[in-house]
C-alpha cells in the first residue's frame, strides 16, 4: 500500500498518438479524404510463434494500453509538425478533435495465450481502429514476451524465489515495461526503483562490487553495510576471492551480526562456476552454524541455467536475473500483429501463398474449453454470432478435428473498452501475477517444458473455416 | 528545420534519479552514513564484447544521457516512496537538495571504439558518482546497441536506401531511442513519427495490408491512395497476388500518375522470396517503360539477408528493416559495464580468477593512433596525466606489444560536463549520424566485414600495466 500518488508517474508516454508509424497517418488521411470516416472497422491482435520455443505466452500489456489511451489525443505541436509533413488543413481539424471512441475486446492481463487466437479485438471507426496498431502493437507484444520469459524462470525456479536485475541492460526507456512484466509473468521483486514506485511492487538491491572495492579492505566494507542494514544484509563475495576471503569475511560479520541479535540475510555469488561455489559457500556456512544465511546467485542466468543448477541440487536460495529476462535474449521480440477481420461488417482477409498466412476473416470471438479435471483442453475461435460449436477444426487440415460439445467452455476475450470509456478498474501487477499464476495451474505441465513442449490445440469452427475458405477462392478468381 | 518546440517531448523520462536499481541508493545511503560523502570517485564506462561478432561499436545515448542529467532530482513524492522502504530522514534530506555536479568525459556521438576502452569517465563524488551508474548503462547500452546495428545494416546496403519500420516490434518505449539511434547508426528514415518530431528526422511510410483489404479491390485501393499522395506514391503489391494482381495493377495506376503529370515512386514487397518477385517485379515495370518505378522490400531483414540479396543482383532500390534493427535481434544487449577506477585519487581495481576480467584502475585516457593513410591504427588506454608513450601492450600478453612514437594521435574522450554543466551544444542525431559517418570511413575494411572481422588493436600502457599488476598482486597477498 503506498501513500504516493503514481497517477501522474504512470503515464510515462505522454504522446501516444504520435508514437506510431507514418503509415497509420498517411492511411487515417486516406479514409478521411474518401469520405470513408464513418466506416466501422473490427481488428484483430494475435501472434503466430511463440518465443523462445516455448508452449504457452502470458497475455501482458493491456492494462498499459487502456491507460495511455486515456490520453490518446493530438496536440497543437503535433498537428503542427503532421502540416510540415504536408498532411492537409481539413483532416488535421479532424485529428484536432480526435477522440478514441472504440470498443476494445480482450484476453485478461494474464491470461495464458497460444498462437493464431485473437487476444484482442478492437472495434470502432476505421480511422481509430487503424491508428491504434502500432502502439497497440509496440506495447502488447514486448510486454507479453517478456511476462512470458518471466513466467518460464519461475517455473524452472519451482519455490525459489526469482528477482529482476535487469534494468542496466533493457532496451532504453522500455525497462520501466520489461520489470511490470517481469512482475506479471512471476518474478518476485526488481531491482527496478522506478517499477517499485509506481507499481507498489517491491524494490531489492543491497551492493555492487565498487561499495567494496571503496574501501580499504572486504572486511571493512562488509562491516559497514551490516552496521547500516543490519535487517537486510545480502553481502557480495566474489570481489577479491570468493571462498578464501569473500565468504570467510561473510561469516565473520554473521558471527557480528549474531551478537547484536540479528541473522544476516545472505550471500551474493556473481561469477564462476555457480553449482560449484555455491555448494562451497554453504558448507562454510554451514559449518559455522550459519545455516540460515541464504546464497543467491546472479550473472548471466535463464530458465535453463536455473533449472540445470536445480538439477545439480546446487543449494541456491535466490536468482537474481538480467539481461535475459528484460529483453528476452534469444527471441527479443514477439511476432504479433494486427489484421483487418471486417469493414461494415463485411469479413475481409488477406491472402497469401503460404496457407497459414491467410488471416481468419470477420467478427471472432474465442471459447476456452475445460476437460473433465477443469484444466485447460483446447481454445475454439468462432464467430461472434455463433453460439458453442460442437466440433472444432484444425486451421489448416480440416479432416483433423475435436468434438467438444461436452467440454465446459468459457470466453477468453472480455469488453474492457466501450465507446473509449473504461468498464472496468485496471488491476495492479500484482493481481494480474496472481491471475497468471492460477491461469497456469489449469494448464498441463507437457505444455510449460522446455523441449519440444506439446503444442495446445487452437482450431477454428466450420463456419468461419468456410468462410475463410469462400473469400480466399472468390478473390483468387478475381485476381 | 522544425517550427515545434521539442524541449519538452524530449524529455520523456520524468523521473531520471529514480530508473536505478535499488542497491545504488542502499549504497549511497551508506557511503553518507559512513561519512564518506565528500570522497571523489572515479568511474570508467566500457563493454567487454563487441555485439552482432562484429569488429566494432558505434557509440551512441551520451546526447540522451547529458539532456536527462539536466533534470535529475529527486522529487518529494520519490522521497516519501524512500522513507516508507525505511531510507533514513537525514540521508533523504541529502538527497532532497541532490545536484548532479560531476565531471563527464566522453567519446562522441557516433564515435567508432572498441573492447576494454573506457568510452565515458565519470569523476565527482562517490554518491554522485555511483547513483548514476543503472540509468548510464541503460541509455548508452541500448543506443550503442542500436547505432552499431544500424551501421552494420547501412553497410551492408551500400548507396541503397536503409529505413527503420521497427517500432512495432521495438521494446516499449525503448523504440522512441531505437530509432534516435538507428539514424545515428547511418539508417535513412524512419517509421516512428514521434522521432522525427521529436528529432527533426525524415519519416516515412504509407500504406498497410488493411488498407488495400478495406477497399472492394486492390485496384481501386492503389487508385485512391494515388489520388491523395501522387507524389509520395509507393504501393503494398503483396496483398493478393504479387506477380497476377499487385505488380500489374501498380503499373495501371502509374501509367494514370503519368497523364496527371506525376511519376509513382515505387512498389513494395513485403513477403515471399524478394530476390525473386524484385526481379520479375523489376521486370515487368521496365517492359511498361516505368524503369523509374523503385522497388522496396522489407520482412525480416537483416544485415547479412541485405548483403545476400544485393549479391544476388536483386534490383532492390530500398530497404525496410524492423524487428531485427530495433531489437538488435541475436545479441539484444551491449554487456557495458561501470566499474570504480579510483576513490580520492587512490587506483582501485576488482579482481577476478579470469584474468580479462580484472578492471584497469586509476584515473585514465584513451588515445586513437592514426596510420600513414590518416587511417585508425589502434588505439591506447594510457594513465590520464600520462603524456603519449612509446609503446602500447596487449592488455594481456605484455610481450605483445606496437611501437607508437611515429604516429599521430588524438584523445578519444572529451570533457562534455564540468560541474554538472554542459560544455558544448549536444549535437543532433543527424550531425552525430555523419560523425559516424566520417569516422567510419577511416575504420579499415577487414574490421567491417560481418565474418571473422579483424581484430582492432586496443593496448595499454607500461605504466598502466605496471598499476594493475601491483594492485593485482598487493591484493592477492591480502585475501
Amino acid at each position: 500500500m503506498s501513500l504516493v500518488d503514481t497517477k501522474e508517474a504512470k503515464s510515462i508516454l505522454k504522446r501516444p498518438a504520435i508514437y506510431t508509424d507514418y503509415y497509420e497517418l498517411t492511411m487515417a488521411q486516406g479514409y478521411f479524404l474518401s469520405g470513408r470516416h464513418g466506416e466501422r472497422a473490427c481488428f484483430d491482435y494475435f501472434f503466430r510463434d511463440i518465443p523462445f520455443e516455448g508452449g504457452y505466452v502470458v497475455f501482458a500489456g493491456i492494462s498499459d494500453l487502456l491507460e495511455i489511451l486515456e490520453s490518446f489525443r493530438f496536440h497543437e505541436d503535433e498537428l503542427q509538425y503532421l502540416a510540415e509533413q504536408g498532411f492537409r488543413p481539413e483532416f488535421l481539424n479532424y485529428l484536432r478533435d480526435f477522440e478514441f471512441n472504440a470498443d476494445i475486446y480482450a484476453a485478461k492481463e494474464g491470461e495464458i495465450v497460444f498462437p493464431r487466437e485473437p487476444i484482442v479485438r478492437v472495434e470502432g471507426t476505421i480511422i481509430e481502429a487503424q491508428i491504434l496498431e502500432t502502439l497497440l502493437l509496440n506495447i502488447l507484444n514486448f510486454e507479453s514476451l517478456i511476462a512470458t520469459k518471466a513466467s518460464r524462470m519461475k517455473y524452472a525456479a519451482g519455490d525459489h524465489k526469482v528477482l529482476d536485475f535487469g534494468l542496466r541492460r533493457a532496451q532504453g526507456y522500455g525497462g520501466i515495461q520489461a520489470s511490470k512484466a517481469a512482475i506479471i509473468g512471476g518474478v518476485e521483486a526488481t531491482s527496478n526503483v522506478y517499477s517499485s514506485f509506481v507499481h507498489n511492487i517491491p524494490a531489492s538491491g543491497t551492493m555492487a562490487h565498487s561499495w567494496i572495492q571503496s574501501f580499504e579492505d572486504e572486511l571493512t566494507a562488509f562491516r559497514k553495510y551490516a552496521e547500516y542494514y543490519p535487517d537486510n544484509c545480502i553481502l557480495l563475495v566474489d570481489t577479491y576471492d570468493t571462498l578464501a576471503s569473500g565468504v570467510p569475511n561473510a561469516i565473520k560479520v554473521a558471527k557480528e551480526l549474531e551478537e547484536r541479535g540479528y541473522k544476516m540475510k545472505g550471500i551474493r555469488l556473481d561469477s564462476g562456476d555457480l553449482a560449484y561455489f555455491s555448494r562451497k559457500a554453504r558448507q562454510q556456512l554451514d559449518d559455522a552454524g550459519l545455516d540460515y544465511v541464504n546464497i543467491a546467485v546472479s550473472n548471466q542466468l535463464d530458465e535453463r541455467l536455473i533449472k540445470s543448477l536445480l538439477s545439480q541440487n546446487a543449494p541456491i536460495d535466490l536468482f537474481g536475473v538480467g539481461t535475459r529476462l528484460v529483453t528476452g535474449h534469444e527471441s527479443p521480440a514477439l511476432d504479433g500483429v494486427y489484421k483487418l477481420g471486417s469493414v461494415n461488417g463485411q469479413p475481409k482477409l488477406k491472402l497469401s501463398e503460404n496457407i497459414e498466412k491467410i488471416t481468419l476473416p470477420g467478427r471472432k470471438k474465442v471459447l476456452r474449453y475445460f476437460d473433465s479435471d477443469g484444466n485447460f483442453y483446447g481454445d475454439g475461435i468462432v464467430l461472434a454470432e455463433e453460439t458453442k460449436p460442437n466440433v472444432i477444426h484444425h486451421p489448416f487440415y480440416p479432416a483433423k478435428h475435436s468434438t467438444v460439445s461436452s467440454f465446459n467452455s468459457e470466453p477468453l476475450l472480455h469488453p474492457l473498452l466501450e465507446n473509449g470509456e473504461q468498464l472496468h478498474e485496471l488491476p495492479s501487477p500484482t493481481e494480474s501475477a496472481a491471475y497468471a499464476k492460477q491461469r497456469l495451474e489449469k494448464l498441463n505441465p507437457e505444455h510449460k517444458r522446455f523441449d519440444n513442449p506439446h503444442i495446445y490445440k487452437v482450431g477454428i469452427s466450420k463456419k468461419l473455416m468456410d468462410l475463410r475458405d469462400n473469400i480466399t477462392q472468390s478473390l483468387k478468381q478475381k485476381s
